[in-house]
């Protein structure tokens, strides 16, 4: 323990933008603060499409935390996966069974995917969180190619060849702009077999248009960006099964080796543990200081919270996480002050999605964006958040590249053991190859 | 199949070094090329100890195979794992059972790790050969430490601190010099309850001396700059056991929580189905003319060939590996022109082995380097053979900024299903954090 366990100790569970936020915000204060996270990254979410389509890499788009931490000498950062809040004891037990003490403690443990009751579909459609599943969909993607280009089979071709992605929310959207993107500019002239252009890219959406969360104006834009990239976009089509030949749409059936999952959202179940009733997509619905009701000392911070403002839910974008972790920490000096804090208000600076190749659109103050200026636009503002001097520049050089050449810098399979991983030349034998 | 598919088909299995210069040299002549791979990718081997180490990301090595030869429109390439040669049939058998028929085969499926008849250390310590490898390898060493600093338990953080290198071969070498100075400098200031500095770096080599391959006197160099990195080099010293905690020397257990294993080098097993007595490590002699005595269409390139030139075996080394590549492809165009085709001659341009920070030692034609100079020699010289103009200068970048902040880039952990794998926080339970 260091010299100065006077101080309160304040525990931060996850170290995405709410946690990250927090944490930093505390430095100077006189607190004590561990930021446990079961990776050892902090990850740059809003570019993990590009992760998971081959243009970044994985280090491009993450940083060690204690690394980002280094020169704050109030924290300590610990890699271990928070499994119960033990609000009695005041303290978190981890999978290993070790259990942290805290005064104050930050939940910020974000979301992961909801399979609306069908949770036998991750197998099949697996949905993009972490650097991993950005990698397993990255080797879903580029194998996919690899499989049709083997293929005798005209039919089984086709279905390699198709690649369906459920949910056309911002992740949806990116991911099928940027796989038409690949089919036919990046793979265009590699394949002696097939040829690439020949991938259909469904982009499936239960709901009336894409991108819901932006006024209609903009979702009939970026549809229509979608479709000149080669997306088909079908909405209001709800998916009713998935399996490992495709997908059903009511009575239809489409043959697709490849689908990607990105339609819900559930927040993490370590909520649950905290004894308090919790939204239907079971996030922590948070007083107006962000802690929870009855728990004074507990905030929740970022996706897991349940925040309303003005009628409406705060979204759940890195914005309103960070806001809510400078909030948290603001919060947490006032109270060990023993001074009155403000409440959260979400100052909303607009709403970005990329679609691909030079289009996105932009929502900021009812000011309306759409097509290359929005996408310029877009890139700015990713590049320019992104943490640390080397990440901006490789990330920036990747880019330039993919821009003159439309070629992508990451296609490179890693990772066979998979669960659940296509069958095919994936198999996870004794290596007899010098590749 | 291709329109010329009158000319004869050259099936090449393997695109390392020996595969693809074999490939390449075949272009724009009278053949069909196959060229099958059970990844995707070309991997410039004798850099993967820095994706291991988190100085260089995955893509920065590699490259796709069918971008690198897009433009040679005698070639098509296949992602599918070679699992039997049948040379009555002339055909080759993937792990999915589909037969490649040949008339022209170059096997250059390289070598894996051997551990001498206890596969069961393999566990244990993990070889480099393949990018799953490397990121396997970066995931222990960089838990490794997260486990040291979560650990109360002063015993049980010194076996997480303890790193135990088996074998002083060049990857040995390269691995124990750089995580000496991963602990002492790059992770200086980063963990509040462990001091990575106390970490200690073991490489154990059963021979007399380090890096044998090369003259007596520059061995004698590599260990004074190892030690001067703080690496414990302990020579004539064969492990006698390896397990979960550590190694065993003769009657001496060292608790070590992290083992690696860069000692013994077995052909690939695809080999054995060519029905031809093979050398003691499964390699298969060759001819003069690369083919295999008695199947004059069978030719074998890089580390699956035993070569012997004036007595001495030829090493397997990438230049070696490019120069067999060579010349199979000009035999086989000899022989299909009816002429007599020249026999294989290595040409050893030097040998040069890197041990970390500024510190390398070279041998060119009986010039001996070592040190800082030896070092930049062999820095330009990797950097250069490197493939792709993107890799180059973003490798360019990552070291320029490596060496002035003595920082790595791509200190990310992924993967968690490994086989294997540490026990502790990469349970492989359901996400439950945003990170």
């Amino acid at each position: 323990m260091p010299a100065d366990s006077g101080v309160p100790h304040v525990l931060i569970v996850g170290g995405g933008f709410a946690g990250l936020w927090a944490t930093r915000a505390l430095a100077g204060s006189p607190v004590r603060i561990t930021l446990l996270d079961r990776e050892n990254h902090h990850l740059f979410q809003p570019l993990l499409y590009q992760v998971a389509t081959a243009g970044l890499s994985a280090p491009d788009i993450s940083a060690p935390l204690r690394h980002i931490l280094r020169r704050q000498r109030n924290v300590s950062v610990l890699m271990a996966e928070a499994c119960e809040v033990d609000t009695a004891r005041r303290q978190v037990i981890d999978a290993n069974g070790r259990a942290h003490a805290y005064d104050y403690l930050v939940l910020a443990t974000g979301a992961t995917h909801a399979y609306f009751g069908h949770d036998d579909w991750s197998r099949f459609a697996p949905g993009l969180k972490t650097l991993d599943d950005a990698l397993a969909i990255r080797r879903r993607i580029l194998s996919a190619f690899e499989h049709a280009e083997i293929e005798a089979d005209p039919v089984a071709q086709a279905a390699w060849l198709t690649f369906a992605i459920v949910g056309a929310g911002p992740t949806g959207v990116e991911l099928a702009g940027t796989l038409a993107e690949i089919a036919r500019h990046t793979l265009k002239h590699e394949f002696r077999r097939i040829d690439p252009r020949a991938a259909r890219v469904l982009l499936l959406e239960a709901g009336p248009r894409v991108l819901s969360s932006f006024p209609e104006s903009l979702s009939e834009k970026a549809r229509k960006q979608l479709e000149r990239l080669g997306v088909e976009v079908l909405v209001g089509t709800p998916v009713s099964a998935i399996d490992a030949d495709g997908v059903v749409l009511g009575t239809q059936r489409i043959a697709a080796r490849t689908v990607l999952w990105s339609a819900g959202v559930a927040a993490s179940p370590l909520a649950r543990s905290l004894g308090v009733p919790l939204d239907r997509a079971g996030r922590v619905p948070v007083q107006g200081d962000l802690s929870v009701a009855g728990l004074p000392e507990v905030f929740v911070a970022g996706d897991l919270a349940s925040v309303q403002q003005e009628g409406k839910p705060v979204p759940g974008v890195a914005p309103a996480a960070k806001q809510m972790g400078d909030c948290v920490a603001k919060v947490i000096r006032a109270r060990i002050a023993g001074q009155a804090a403000a409440s959260f208000r979400y100052r909303d600076f607009g709403n970005l999605a990329t679609i691909g190749r030079m289009a996105a659109v932009v929502d900021v103050r009812g000011w309306h964006l759409s097509g290359m200026f929005a996408w310029w636009f877009w890139l700015a503002a990713h590049v320019w958040f992104l943490i640390g001097f080397r990440n901006r520049l490789v990330v920036l050089i990747d880019w330039a590249r993919a821009y003159w050449s439309y070629q992508r810098s990451a296609r490179v399979i890693v990772g066979r053991n998979e669960a659940g991983s296509q069958a095919g030349t994936e198999s996870a034998s004794a290596a007899n190859q010098k590749t």
